[in-house]
C-alpha cells in the first residue's frame, strides 16, 4: 500500500509540499483564516467560532486576534484556556499541541516543518519534513518570540519576548535569548 | 475607596485584564485600529486623523504605515516628528512615551506590559502587571525590534535592527543583540 | 548635471527619502501592494500577477503569500521559482537580488536602507542611505530572520529561524544567531 503524502507530512517522514491534496486542504484553511482576519475585532463571537472549526481541538474557551496565520488547522490542538495575541503565525504541518492556560504574545510564530539540507529537494515545489511541537499547561510566551520544529516544552514555561526557542526545556523555567538558554527557574 | 482595574493598570499594579472597563476601551480602540488598517494606504489624510485620536498624544507631523497594533492608545504618547513603519505592535498597558523625531522600522514591537510568575494568576482572564516605557529624542529602532516592559533610553539612541532591549541605556548609544549591548558610542 | 534623489538611493548615496518623486512613486507601489493583500488567498492567479508586475523581474514560478510590504518593487528582482509566506517585509530601497529557487519563511524582514548616525538628519523627513542586498541561489531563509542592509550570501545557503544577518557569507553554510554565524558547513 502507497503511503500518501498527507500521511508522510503528519508522520513526520519527507513529504512532497505540493501534493495536490495538502494543496488544497492548505487553500481551504486559508480561505477560513483569511474570513477570520477580515473579521478583525468586528465580531468576536463569529471570530471564535470560525476559530474553533479550524483547529483541531480547543476548549470551550478561546481569544485569537487578528492577524492569524496557520497552514491546515487540524494539526493544531490547543487545550482549555488559549490565547493569542495579534499577528501569530503557526505553521501546523507536523501535530502541534499546546496544553492549558496558555497565553501567546504578538507575533509569536510556532513552527513544525523544516526543509532538507539537499537544495535539489527544495526546488520546484519545496519537499517539507514535518516535526511535531509538544507543550504543556500554563506556556506564556512573550512577544515575537519563536518556537522551532521539534520543540517540547514542560509545564509552567516562561519564554522571554524575541527568544528562538530551539530544543526542549523542562517544567517551571523561564528561557530566552537566541538561541534560548534557561534565564532562571521558577 | 476601591482603586478600578483601569488606575491599578496604569499605576503599574497587578491588575485584572478581563475588567469590563478594560475590555470595553480595548474594544474602542481596536475598532480604531481595524479601520485604520482597512484604510492601509489609500488615503493617508484619514490614516493621521484617526491616529491623533487614537493616540495620548502626539505631534503635528506623525506618519504610521498600516498594519498598527495597539490596547488602548490613551496610553501612548508621542513627540513631535514621529515615524512607524509597517507591522508594528505597540501595548500599551502602563504609559508609553516617545521623544521627538522618533523612527521605528517595520513590525517593531514596544510592551509596557507583563504577565504575572505565578501561573494561577495567569489562568482563565490573564492578571498583568503595567511598566511604563519612556524613550528619549532622536531614536531609531530597527526592523524587527523589541522593546520590553520597564525600559528607559535616553536620547540619540539607535536600536539595531532585530535586537530584544532588556533593560535601560542612556544617550548616544547604538545597541543590538539578544540580549541587547551597546555596539558603539555616537 | 544635478544628481536626482532617486538616482542616489539606487547608487548607495544620502538621499532625500520625502523627495516628491520618490514619495510618489511608494505611493504607487503601496497601492498595489494594498491591492495584493487584501485580494488574500481568494484568488492566486490575480495575486501573482500583480507581484509580477510590482518587480523588478521574476521568474515565471513565483508564489508570495499575503500579507507583503515593499517599499518600490521596481529594485526586488528575484530568480526563477521564488517562495515567499505570509508577512514578509522587503525595503528595496537600493536595489535587492535574490537568486534561483530561493525560499523565505513567514515574517521574513530583508532590508536595504539605512540612516544616518547624525541624528539631524534623520529629522522631518529622515535622510536614509541604500545598501543593496545579493542573495545567491538555492537560499532558505527561516522564519522571522532579518538580513540586514549590504548584506551578501552565496549560493546554498539556511539562514536559521529568527536569525539577524549583519555581513555576508559564503556558499554552502547554515547560518543562526544574533548577529547570525556559521552554524555548519552544508
Amino acid at each position: 500500500m502507497i503511503k500518501s503524502e498527507k500521511a508522510k507530512m503528519i508522520a513526520g517522514e519527507l513529504f512532497n509540499v505540493y501534493d495536490p491534496e495538502l494543496v488544497g486542504e492548505r487553500a481551504i484553511a486559508r480561505q477560513q483564516v483569511e474570513a477570520f482576519n477580515q473579521l478583525g475585532e468586528t465580531n468576536p463571537h463569529k471570530s471564535q467560532q470560525i476559530i474553533k472549526r479550524l483547529f483541531g481541538a480547543t476548549g470551550d474557551k478561546i481569544e485569537v486576534h487578528a492577524t492569524f496565520r496557520c497552514d491546515y488547522g487540524y494539526n493544531l490542538f490547543v487545550g482549555e484556556d488559549f490565547f493569542a495575541n495579534y499577528d501569530c503565525v503557526i505553521l501546523d504541518v507536523a501535530p502541534i499541541k499546546i496544553g492549558k492556560h496558555c497565553l501567546l504574545g504578538p507575533k509569536v510564530q510556532i513552527y513544525s516543518v523544516n526543509h532538507p539540507d539537499d537544495p535539489q529537494l527544495r526546488r520546484n515545489g519545496a519537499m517539507g519534513i514535518g516535526k511535531s511541537v509538544n507543550l504543556g499547561d500554563d506556556l506564556w510566551v512573550g512577544g515575537g518570540a519563536i518556537i522551532c520544529p521539534g520543540v517540547t516544552l514542560g509545564n509552567n514555561v516562561i519564554v522571554a519576548a524575541g527568544s528562538v526557542v530551539t530544543k526542549s526545556f523542562g517544567d517551571n523555567v523561564v528561557v530566552g535569548g537566541n538561541p534560548a538558554r534557561v534565564i532562571r527557574e521558577l
